[in-house]
């Protein structure tokens, strides 16, 4: 017998996933393109595509529902979610809400949560159609969003190749630096690392002009900038060298954390900026002739799954990365 | 300030509802036929319809996670998801998993989770496409399933008319039985009552039958027959009488609980059957013409919202229906 707390969330899923893998009889009618394994998964025939994702956000491990703002968690409860869909190049169509409530949450802090929501849904589209309301001793959130695009593919974590680079939407590091300022009692309200931290924009009009435009390659920076660009380097069984001094860092995370902030912009996470890869001229032809600010930070070479760092000079760098995982006890 | 153990769920519902109603600009473009307010909501175009349902499972609430079997759990919180498609007339298309583990659960207990939704999958089809995994200091499963029919409308709650009968796809109380043993400690491994209470069968071919065959009016019960009778008549702005002694019940019921059968079949819940209404001639063609078990209980009138019921003599009953509400302190 396995405590969960043993082994790595990426082994819990193997495991779950070869369940089904082995007791479900195919479907020879299949539609489902992508399962589990991408931001979200894909359903559908050529040029008719839906995607699908679910995030869920738990008192005392993504919030205290004592302290938060519950428009802010609203916000950003569904803007996780509707980040999966632009990582996919996708429009959000419909959400649903599953929340777990004690008995003593107070109404007023859920209309705030649906304020929350609504701010979202009037800022990037979408409706919210229904869920569930049910009891339970610890308050959590669960959404899921489906969303869809009429392009043949959505963009995807599987398709880097060697000679692509890599670029990403926007500055990072600075939602790190609104948990880090939280935590120690000094994030002021309405701060630009407070925005970061609680009010993070999903890139939703930018993927679905990559999408668009001819981009392939693109995940959303939730667990952090090394962190995720590893998933893609291992869907796409490649490897990717970044170079540290070129990843886009806001001016005032360099002044507030001059010896941080290179850390903290690489494996901070909750970005939520888009991590894309691609030929050079198409993204620097995109950068050119659209309104994103994408910046190129390293590129795609033959491997199997590695991200190596250097530095301007072309010294090798050692970075911890945080090593985000749900359940490993260390 | 108002707890949300202070109204009703309802209430709680309604309040959210208006939150967004009165906040979130209306899409012209919306393709939302149904939303908060059906057993699913309604997403697409004509001839081609998409449903969507959640429904999550707590700890403590719903089961108790050191005595249930996880097999049995993992097909019954798929199952009550896949009754909601059922409902609609729909067939189940995907779904997606979102898991709140304490760190000290079982891979294995995990494992056998997956086990039941492969069980289910088997039987009534779909695909679990993904999910999401968080930590949670109290163990939830939450669900949501998208089904889909190419009718141009699905089964509702709203479409019942005066002159409809009324009718159940199957015998109803045995879960409630199930549930009763079990608190007890007197519930037998596989006996009909633990089967019954374990292992719902959602009505998906019934269901698709029945829209296919013209039933416009459909639920399923899943909070006591009374309370969901009670939901399609608000919806339809109708009344409906019911013949307490034309309720269908297993003679195991009848001979477990002679005392009690009748309520607990009216207003037990979790009994997962099919409640439909429509033209009397219909219901009876349906049920020669296939291999439905459908009973007819009752009839719908003019009225406004309200459930009579009367026995075989024609008296009056005045029935508990154990007031089903989520949070209110009672």
């Amino acid at each position: 017998m396995t405590k969960i707390s043993e082994i790595s969330e990426f082994d819990l899923i193997a495991r779950l996933e070869a369940v089904l893998e082995q007791n479900v009889t195919p479907n020879t009618k299949s539609k489902i393109q992508v399962a589990i394994g991408d931001d979200a998964a894909v359903i559908g025939n050529l040029g008719n595509l839906q995607v699908v994702t679910t995030d869920a956000m738990v008192d005392k491990v993504h919030f205290v529902s004592n302290e938060v703002d519950m428009r802010n968690l609203g916000w950003k409860s569904l803007a996780v979610n509707y980040s999966d869909i632009a990582s996919m190049g996708c429009e959000p169509v419909y959400s649903v809400v599953t929340l777990g409530l004690r008995a003593d949450i107070l109404v007023e802090q859920l209309e705030n949560l649906y304020l929350g929501f609504s701010d979202l849904l009037n800022t990037y589209g979408g409706e919210l159609v229904g869920g569930d309301i049910v009891k339970s001793d610890t308050f959590f959130i669960s959404i899921t969003v489906v969303g869809s695009t009429d392009k043949p593919e959505t963009m995807k974590r599987k398709t880097a190749v060697p000679g692509d680079v890599i670029a990403v939407t926007g500055a990072l590091g600075c939602s790190n630096a609104g948990l880090r300022l939280l935590l120690n009692g000094e994030l002021k309200k309405s701060s630009h690392f407070y925005e970061a931290h609680y009010l993070p924009k999903p890139r939703i009009p930018e993927g679905i002009s990559l999408l668009d435009m001819g981009i392939k390659t693109g995940m959303d920076i939730s667990d952090g900038f090394l962190n995720d660009l590893k998933k893609i380097c291992v869907a796409s069984s490649v490897n990717a060298t970044i170079n540290i001094d070129s990843i886009p860092v806001h001016e005032e995370l360099k002044l507030s954390f001059p010896d941080n902030f290179k850390e903290m912009a690489v494996s901070g996470g909750e970005d939520y900026e888009l991590l894309i890869t691609g030929h050079e001229s198409l993204i620097k032809y995109i950068s050119d002739s659209t309104k994103m600010d994408l910046h190129i930070v390293g590129e795609i070479e033959i491997g199997s799954g590695h991200v190596n760092a250097v530095d301007n000079s072309g010294t090798q760098i050692s970075i911890t990365t945080g090593g985000w995982d749900h359940f490993t006890e260390n």
